[in-house]
């Protein structure tokens, strides 16, 4: 048992309060700007305030807490991730990338150390974009990268953007002030991996490369609607049969050109069990921490594609919906991450991330690291998602370790 | 152009007549007990008294009319097939296997012609079994097949079957009455193919050897969902990823075993564009004219994608929903009809029927016999099921080959 068991204990404590915090008594459900995000924000700043740092609410409904250093001009580390969860959501995701550094804060100020340099937390309202649709909207908006199109959006109750800021007591004529341009230094952001990566290598953490890419495609299959009785075999044009063969070439190519992708959606139109399918739609969702990589992966998948369309006699349209680039992170922060986890006695472990985070928003505007936590099974966005109190004491551990020794060069 | 061209006209104009009796006036809806119903069975009758036919209505709605030889204790043929329609469906679908009749008598008539045999026409019903869920409702009730527990069901609307048939003029306690065992001694139906093979073959008709006996199966197949960039391809549990392969297989098996199989149904459960498949359920429907064969492609299908869901570290749940064996047509009448096509100079081509027919219910009662006459494409249960008047005009010739040539032995 380490010194930083008991705030490990606290800190997973604190996760499973906060899970008090939800819009359904059912299940885990925090969406921005509710009232439940507002309890939450108080809890947080609550924390914060406990372990000694000043704290303020930004006009984007993010949750700040500052521990200033004494030596002047110092240059600032902000930890942190976001207090939002999905519908039947988990804990952990986000929530611990917030209370795990404000129990390390409480950690300094236990044992009355310092920082060389001045260190904030942020909770970030939005991340996961469930109520508005739009994702990283905390972030994003100290990122400086608000959409001025986003005071269009509505939630499903038809409640606006700029009324649900009014009710949360903000102001979307001011958002531009949560801009932290030029006054950031670095961003490191502790998140459960959401994957089961670290668990099978039998790894409490690891160091993220990168935050991969992701493109997103919608595919129509047109064949030819039949009676399963009485159209032979080889005279059929079976858009269910011709998306089958494109799924396994979809996942062999994936396996071939070392990227991830997924048919997660297929609907089978007006399917039914005596009628050969005439039209079939499915999902392609394609991922990669290099992007040149993910998009030769795909054209070879659309040459497949197109192929098994031809010969089964089907026709196939491929719509892209979403396209981003991979976000690398800043390999001097990269570098002290492993650093500190080699110096815990773990051995380092690289990986990159296939969802994305708070991290790619504010690589915008400063160098960005993140540490990945194991979780149980790779499972998230679930109530089984499960962490374990030793995985946060060692990653506290670890995260002290990067602190006491990194010196952040002041971003110029 | 043949005597028979007025005829195949006639026969043509009649379909398109009766499909103005649809519940729904934006397409060919016509369900068992409907006034739409009635409406045909009184439009059917006057056509049957104007070709010099006897008619009546039996217990269970099935329209009949007879032309009795002159020859005491005649054997009796009786053609026929439905008058019913499936929602959304075309014209000819068992109403041409009841009008083409007609109309040969209506020939026979206008010629002064008279036949060594009594022949009656009945348009059942119910084959389709839209409206109460059970099919072949009209036919089995002449077969003696009518099932004590149909009193049960209902409609859509709640509509029980006896009030249904009530409300029809008709009573469900005298249903018995309908059953006409030993009193038919050959039943041949004309119906369009509904598949595409006397079209591929240019053929205007073909001679049915068997009606293929199915089996239907729901399959779950459950793996483990997660995130589609966390989850490295090699650790997946890829529900939708096994169900491919497993259509493949069993497409694969079926041309092997020289069955039909078909998955027409697919549902990949709380499907998003970002998830991996957790839970997809598919059907399957297998179908032969050899119940042995159909077996043993069935068994190699279930040994096959239990090891592919083996191999994916997936589970795999299979359950039987429908089981019928075929109905083999009657060598006698399949002789008689290739003999009458042979006759009127086409090439004689026999095929199975892969969907369902009132023969099959007619076949418990007397020897057997069907032939398909040619439809666009194979479309049916469709609005665009299409015919050509001249293969209308060539069937009618050779159902009159058939009937003037064919004495029937009565049955003992």
């Amino acid at each position: 048992m380490s010194a930083f068991y008991p705030y490990a204990t606290l800190t997973y404590e604190r996760c499973e309060q906060l899970a008090l915090f939800s819009q359904d008594s059912s299940c885990m459900d925090r969406r921005y700007l509710s009232k439940e995000h507002q309890q939450t924000n108080h809890q947080v700043m609550l924390w914060m305030q406990a372990a000694g740092m000043r704290t303020w609410q930004d006009e984007a409904g993010n949750q700040w807490g500052a521990l200033t250093s004494s030596k002047p001009d110092s240059p600032t580390l902000v930890l942190g991730s976001h207090l939002d969860t999905v519908p039947n959501g988990g804990k952990y995701d986000g929530i611990l990338g917030v209370l795990l550094p404000i129990s390390l804060v409480q950690y300094l100020q236990d044992t009355e150390q310092s920082l060389p340099f001045n260190l904030q937390i942020v909770g970030f309202g939005d991340e996961e974009g469930t109520r508005f649709g739009a994702t990283l909207l905390g972030s994003r908006a100290v990122a400086g990268t608000w959409q001025e199109n986003w005071s269009a959006l509505v939630d499903a109750d038809d409640i606006g953007l700029p009324q649900a800021m009014r009710n949360f007591g903000l102001d979307i004529n001011k958002i531009r002030n949560c801009s932290r341009e030029q006054a950031i230094d670095a961003f490191v952001e502790i998140h459960i991996e959401q994957g089961p990566v670290l668990e099978a290598n039998n790894l409490a953490v690891g160091v993220v490369s990168a935050i991969a890419g992701a493109r997103r495609f919608k595919c129509t299959l047109t064949g030819f609607a039949g009676h399963a009785g009485t159209v032979p075999m080889h005279m059929r044009q079976d858009a269910l049969a011709g998306a089958a063969e494109m799924i396994l070439a979809i996942e062999a190519l994936a396996k071939v050109h070392q990227v991830v992708a997924t048919v997660g959606k297929l609907t089978c139109l007006s399917g039914a069990t005596n009628v050969i399918s005439g039209k079939t739609e499915f999902s392609i969702d394609i991922r990669s921490e290099n992007d040149a990589q993910r998009d030769i992966a795909f054209a070879a998948i659309e040459q497949s594609i197109q192929a098994i369309a031809h010969n089964r006699n089907l026709t196939l349209q491929i719509c892209q919906t979403h396209s981003a680039n991979a976000v690398l992170c800043d390999e001097a922060l990269q570098n002290k991450l492993t650093q500190a986890i080699v110096r815990h006695g773990i051995r380092p472990f690289a990986l990159a991330s296939g969802a994305g985070h708070d991290t790619m928003a504010m690589a915008n505007i400063c160098p960005v690291g993140m540490l990945f936590m194991r979780c149980e099974k790779g499972i998230s966005h679930h109530p089984a998602e499960a962490i374990r109190t030793d995985d946060v004491e060692q990653t506290l551990a670890v995260l002290n370790h990067f602190m006491q020794t990194f010196h952040i060069p002041k971003q110029t």
